[in-house]
């Protein structure tokens, strides 16, 4: 832990002069009363916006569960009892108060505590999570297997009404229903996931909040049903179905009690008392149960009440105004692509826009505005995304699909089968590419290369600087095919923005050229291979640098031109090194049977990759301009890497 | 079309004097009396039965949607009016009343019509499938286009109760219900997909088949709540609430109705009359419905009716008797697979089996009986199944995940996220891996190696033969990691089954030894591998050929030790090229830093593979003897198989 920075040692002083500081957490919490964990609140929500202003975060999600988190670790007893935190950006609650208090500061920087539950990190976080909906299918499995052992444990998923739009948290219910086991779903309804939820089911989830009190009613509607007079020879015969159809009217839940659920709520999710009555009434009952609990995003903290969207994830923000930092000068990527994107739309009426619950973060905010008819949010449906564009595209249209690389993953099928298979004119827009941050390895977007690269007929593209990316955009719409762009988080590098595209698909661009070596970049790792060649002339050593642009098809003859000049080449990219950029480059060299020639690949080896600056872990894996001169010169062969990892990986266990 | 066989001209003879034969389809059906449709019906049942009988193909979905085919086509103006099957395997009628007739008896063949909708063959055919549960999403974006381009088509969705416990049906469904289009879906509820269907869905279309009759007394309770007294207050307050609820009572699809869809049904799927009726209806009705059709799986042939799990896919049989062919003497992989996880699972109580909705197709029908409280059929839901095993190891549990290797292709980020990414001890079992046949290109299993090499911490394994296959398996369930092993369908060498593991991990077969070239092979390739050997022995070159066994980790030290003797290095895979077996090969030569040796590659090129035998299909790729025997002697460069395949691909076109 020497290694993360203590950005605020006052904090921690205040805090053991609390509540917080003084209990012994979990246990404790079976002993306070219902005003003392009240109390308890007010102290964990002061510790969350102290914290997350400094370290940045999943803000709103936390604020919204302070008290659900609460009841939940009063009533179980984790880590016997099972707790799965869906998609997991709202654990930080669960993390303050099994164990991790002290270390809370380091959330999510290099080396400190995740931003998402973690087995290393502590038996209470059961199960890892990151991407959507997953947390039924966890917990079903770990009820199955605690009842073949014979063990009495309890397993609670907690599951947000945006992860519910995603399939496999149908498919989670759907088994669960049928195998009757023991099993609580908490859908911690708040309305919203990311970005406000859209969907049937959404709609579905408001009319059971606005029928909130029809509960109150059941008694007397019951008794005023036993004194209906029997009328009608049918009618009697079906009035035993109308006492039972009441549970559609009073029960509201009966979209999960037909698959097979008890439906408990919904409940008040700040109010503590209804929450651990609620509770425990869930947890003696037998089954499959899901309560459902009402919360506010962002609650007790009041610009992030107001803009729970803004306040989802930030990067810090000023505790007092709520104001949060003014973004960078350059452009970030995705607000280039979303600027190109609405100019393209603004020329040709058959593009279309598709994100997944990510309006925002893919930059398409306004687009959804000013199209809002060839604007799609599908929730958080990936798979469904993906085909639904396949459709769009064979009936004649343009469609763009925005999805951050890593969940693009939960659509790998859809892509190979469902618009690779037939070549339709698809542009994947993937944002996230490379190392995210801090979000960690559930977000890192490093896979994308391979998995697409296998994938007959796709086209990767992958931009050196926010110019590239708008040009590459405007070339992918004009090629009738499927087209991927991979591009960074974060901000571009300031340069202008070309008006129509500079170059052709296949065409690589020579940066420098030079005799000795020769490295082949992607992405904003060009502009490092380029400061690495300058490393290199001045100890002597010329080297040339190819953009490559293309990583399928790879700019061969730009490539063999090179490699027969060399004797050393270099790849490297923001990627994994199995099956990615450098592998390709192999693949090519062989297929054009040159020998002779030595090639070293940069890249990620084949570990996760854990959170930390953009910076830290290109630096840490060498895929900086000083890791690529090292690479060069044989101070450190790329596979080093992997080794001096290891020594670096386990600082928290 | 000179390549296919034709199997039988008396039969074409005959049908020419018949209806079928006179007919101009799909137009001439409008003009149909019931009576008339109802004898066609009969017709395409027989050419069904023995077309199939000597094809192969799935007979039972086809014999249960004749009559649902003939009435979509009188209804609907396809190609105007699109039609998406689910699935498409039930898409043989509508193929032949879709100017297929003539060509009927190719299919499935190689070169002739697929056995799967292919835009390629017809523009009836709107949208290509082959894996579950695309269809809504298709549909989707189909209307949606028709809707943003001002068109006024109808858009129909076919869609199987088995499709819809795949989450993206339920998804496309979500989005759909939202979105508020006119888009038909028809759900085709046979009771089962391939196996009888499971899951809590399952049995709430089961409890409306029940309450069929329910729809009948609708108007009487109607009057029959007109009539209530008004007592209470409360009461008389949520008297509205009564009266809305009874469409629960009325309407049985409730679920379906919360989703936004209007549900109509249940209707019988081989009565034509309410058939045609249901579907104008439907047609006529704004934004989106979905429609009930009860159909009899094998319909009109009684061995398929009596047995529709055995005729949902057959190789051929005999008309009369309806009697299968007898299986291969050697025993299948899938067989050996299922007889030593059975072994396993009696000395081991925390092994459990998994499969999604293919319990015999992945040889688990005696093991789901044995040990029916170790075995979980999840229903079409692999990224659901892949993640519960993930629950289940976390757990104490070893779970076996028995999915076919193309199906699997669904779980992608399930694999990566939740099992990876905390090396979770979770087996994979990769049925029917390679090119798998008639099928054809969507069910081809030749993306596995790239797809799951990516992922750290995965092992993989690829057994030569089935005494392999069982050994990998008994070594796998003691890695406590993940690991998955790849098997191709079909039956086995008739090799001696070994009681213990023969080799441990990593640990490659030196078949034969030489110093000219070396073979390295994977799979049932090794022996196509060794036949080559002795063929360029004939001709004076030496080799050595490697049964590799492990594609992760490579067996380094095998492969490094040959790598550094020979001259030219080939390796052979049942997979495509990019970012496969091979291309692990030459990353590890590269780490290696061998240099001047050449290496090609024998596999599949970028683009799909069409539907042939698997002896077909290898011998045009160059995957057998003769093939890697040309490939040594340079009379083929591997690569040629590309350009060689383009001549052969468009056969139909």
């Amino acid at each position: 832990m020497g290694r993360i920075k203590k950005r605020d040692d006052k904090l921690k002083l205040e805090l053991r002069k609390k509540m917080l500081g003084e209990l012994k957490l979990p246990e404790d919490l079976k002993k306070l009363s219902i005003q003392q964990l009240t109390d308890l609140a007010v102290e964990i929500r002061e510790l969350l916006i102290k914290t997350v202003a400094h370290t940045g975060g999943h803000l709103a999600p936390n604020l919204g569960v302070v008290e659900l988190t609460l009841a939940l670790h009063k009533v179980f007893n984790s880590p016997e009892d099972k707790i799965i935190w869906d998609v997991g950006h709202q654990s930080y609650v669960h993390k303050i108060v099994t164990g991790r208090l002290a270390e809370f500061d380091t959330l999510r920087q290099f080396g400190g505590i995740s931003g998402f539950p973690k087995p290393e990190e502590s038996p209470h976080d059961i199960f890892a999570t990151g991407h959507s909906s997953t947390s039924i299918s966890v917990g079903l499995g770990l009820a199955l297997a605690r009842d073949l052992r014979g063990e009495k444990y309890k397993v609670v998923s907690v599951i947000g009404d945006g992860s519910l739009t995603g399939g496999m948290a149908f498919e989670g219910l759907n088994n669960a229903g049928h195998l009757r086991t023991n099993l609580l779903v908490v859908l911690n309804d708040n309305e919203m996931s990311i970005m406000p939820n859209v969907g049937a089911l959404s709609n579905y989830l408001s009319k059971i909040r606005l029928n909130r009190t029809v509960y109150k009613v059941k008694t007397e509607l019951e008794q005023f049903i036993q004194k209906i007079p029997k009328v009608g020879e049918l009618t009697y015969r079906y009035l035993d179905k109308l006492k039972d159809s009441l549970k559609y009217l009073v029960i509201p839940g009966v979209l999960f009690e037909e698959l097979g659920f008890t439906y408990f709520g919904p409940v008040d999710g700040h109010n503590l008392h209804q929450l651990t009555e609620a509770l425990v009434d869930a947890s003696q009952h037998q089954g499959p149960i899901l309560l459902h609990v009402l919360t506010k995003k962002g609650k007790g903290y009041k610009p992030a009440e107001e803009n729970p969207t803004k306040f989802h994830g930030v990067k810090g923000f000023d505790v007092q105004s709520g104001e949060l930092p003014v973004k960078s000068a350059p452009p970030t990527y995705t607000k280039v692509f979303g600027e190109t994107l609405m100019e393209i739309a603004a020329q040709d009426e058959s593009v279309v826009a598709i994100t997944a619950a990510m309006t925002e973060g893919t930059g398409l905010q306004e687009f959804s505005q000013r199209f809002s008819d060839r604007f799609f949010d599908v929730g958080i449906a990936e798979g469904h995304a993906v085909t639904m564009a396949g459709g769009l595209a064979r009936a004649g249209m343009k469609p763009v699909v925005a999805i951050y690389s890593t969940f693009l993953q939960r659509a790998f099928d859809q892509i190979l089968h469902d618009v690779c298979l037939q070549g339709l004119p698809v542009v994947f827009a993937l944002d996230r590419a490379g190392v995210v941050g801090e979000d960690g390895p559930t977000h890192h977007g490093v896979f994308d290369l391979a998995y697409l690269r296998m994938m007959p007929g796709m086209t990767i593209l992958v931009p050196k600087d926010e110019n590239e990316l708008r040009q590459m955009l405007l070339l992918a719409l004009q090629m009738d095919q499927p087209v991927a762009i991979r591009y960074p988080r974060g901000a571009g590098r300031g340069v202008n923005l070309a008006e129509k595209p500079q170059f052709k698909v296949g065409e690589a661009e020579i940066i420098t050229e030079g005799e000795q070596v020769a490295i082949l970049a992607i992405g904003p790792l060009v502009e490092k291979a380029k400061q690495a060649a300058d490393l290199l002339l001045q100890a002597g050593i010329s080297s040339t640098v190819i953009n490559c642009r293309f990583v399928k098809p790879l700019p061969r003859e730009a490539i063999l031109y090179w490699a027969r000049r060399v004797d050393h080449l270099f790849t490297v990219e923001d990627h994994v090194l199995n099956g990615g950029f450098g592998s390709a480059v192999l693949e090519l060299l062989a297929e054009a049977g040159l020998r002779k020639l030595q090639v070293s690949r940069l890249g990620y080896p084949d570990h996760f990759i854990e959170a930390g600056t953009i910076e830290e872990l290109h630096a840490l894996y060498g895929l900086d301009a000083e890791g690529i001169y090292r690479a060069v010169t044989g101070q450190c062969h790329p596979l080093a890497v992997e080794r001096r990892h290891e020594r670096n990986a386990k600082v928290y266990s």
